[in-house]
């Protein structure tokens, strides 16, 4: 665990229900936890995961509908309270900073960290976060207002060395990077070792991509494509088809289509509206496009 | 249950628990239901009551800690979305409507009902709300910023008419008011029939108190002197004294002293620090200072 887990704090839609809490995420990856959509009653949430809200580096928040981002001001409230001192950065569209300032002067007086907005253009797919290990993207997604939906890309990791082959030609230790960045090595007597005698395949980088709320858009298949997970809103099923175009969300048959088109290896669908007492049926529909899906669920985690 | 119950919809302090959610209440007289304070989770939390939340008339803000208002945006725009068409008027201090207007007009465009600000002085003892059958009151409390407690109380109900001493009087129907009203009865042969031979003393008057946040103030004494009812905060044990009264918060000591100051019929102890597992301690602590005591939790209700 740790590696790249995706947390479902929350994956209903904007009516609370008592089986499903509105959408917030948390993806962890190499022991760095970044948080998705921020619905209400996310540090509740928190407190039944063994998660550290403290160590929360960035929010990225998808839209500004409630159900996205009322959690955001109790959230930033306690971290004050338990004491984090990082500084926290938000990103998501330019309307959210003079919605939540005020609120926050107000009620979050003396927070003992900063609190950073970062806008982002929902209408590009562009780099919009980068650490030593991970990019995050924009995905431009279609829905009544602007949404982004998110890629998080691994960075291309290095090479594996094989130690025995590097004692066999006694390389000092300070070639190790270049050889593992792929170089090849060249010896005292002049002999060109080539990379593939001196490491293996690197471990491929993971990706996960969040894609709500969205209408069916195909528009968003070359981003996502291949990723390792992809999180699809599915609102609804087949039967309200007319209800899902008239809200600009998508049914369980057209996330499954998505993720079909983009060859992804994994779905997880979520965003469910509160009709559905259980979600069998959407469960059908998106398995009979797409073989590899599972239901999102308050408290489930996802090793990528 | 209908008449005068009190539901416990949140009793934690501010910092959320597994146990606890932050401070919410609703006071249902006669089928009117009234919320007090509203912390982030309530509209999540009706969801497990029997309480339709559109059916709330009124809602109470006791002070501008995030603890007890950061559900409100969430649970006005949810009642939006539920088709509520009755105006919801919020009473609190006049700093509320400038921080939530900005926020309600950009996430809930097109709400299909009107919400009213009515502020009140937190530092007085005044009438703020009325109907046929309830007033309700401020109790000025002691806190770090403003606060202010509410005295809910019934209307002097009519006295009870003795169906048989009517008839055998022949009382005509359009006498009955003023026969319930306490007044004597003339007959047609000019005998005076003394009120107390037709009736009997009417139901007593109800009466709530809610008193959270504060630190202990005997001034509230006199304004909740003999409620049926009163909920006080208990955020800590007396070893937490010095942490009471910095910030201005009570011990259940000091909870169980004020309801025996205030010869009240019964306390309900809450706003519990998130330090205490469970609060039998606090329970204990009371109790000795005032035996008809008894813990709050989310899910419980108290007939008054």
């Amino acid at each position: 665990m740790g590696q790249f887990d995706l947390h479902i704090l929350g994956c209903g839609s904007a009516l609370p229900t008592r089986h499903h809490l509105p959408s917030a995420q948390v993806l962890v990856v190499r022991g760095k936890s970044f948080m998705i959509d921020c619905g209400e009653g996310t540090q509740l949430q928190f407190r039944s995961t063994r998660i550290n809200f403290n160590k929360i580096l960035d929010i990225f928040i998808s839209h500004l509908h409630g159900d996205h981002c009322f959690g955001l001001i109790g959230l930033i409230s306690t971290m004050g309270m338990l004491g984090r001192h990082a500084p926290l950065t938000i990103h998501s569209m330019a309307d959210l900073e003079p919605l939540l300032k005020p609120q926050l002067d107000y009620f979050c007086k003396g927070l003992p960290y900063e609190v950073r907005f970062q806008p982002f253009d929902p209408t590009k797919n562009e780099l919009i976060y980068s650490d030593r290990s991970l990019n995050v993207y924009t995905i431009p997604l279609k829905h009544r207002i602007q949404a982004a939906g998110f890629l998080f890309k691994e960075r291309e990791n290095e090479r594996h060395i094989l130690k025995d082959m590097i004692e066999f030609y006694h390389i000092p230790l300070k070639e190790i990077p270049s050889i593992k960045a792929g170089n090849d090595y060249l010896t005292a007597d002049g002999e060109l070792i080539p990379n593939s005698r001196l490491t293996v395949e690197p471990t491929p980088a993971k990706s996960y991509a969040y894609c709500s709320d969205t209408a069916y858009t195909e528009s968003i298949v070359p981003i996502i494509k291949g990723v390792d997970l992809l999180y699809h809103e599915a609102t609804f099923s087949d039967e309200e088809m007319d209800r899902a175009v008239a809200t600009c969300h998508s049914t369980a048959t057209q996330a499954g289509r998505i993720a079909r088109a983009a060859n992804v290896k994994k779905l997880v669908i979520g965003h469910f509206s509160a009709r559905y007492v259980d979600e069998k049926l959407l469960l059908k529909e998106a398995k009979a496009r797409f073989d590899k899906v599972e239901l999102a669920n308050e408290g489930n985690y996802f090793e990528i």
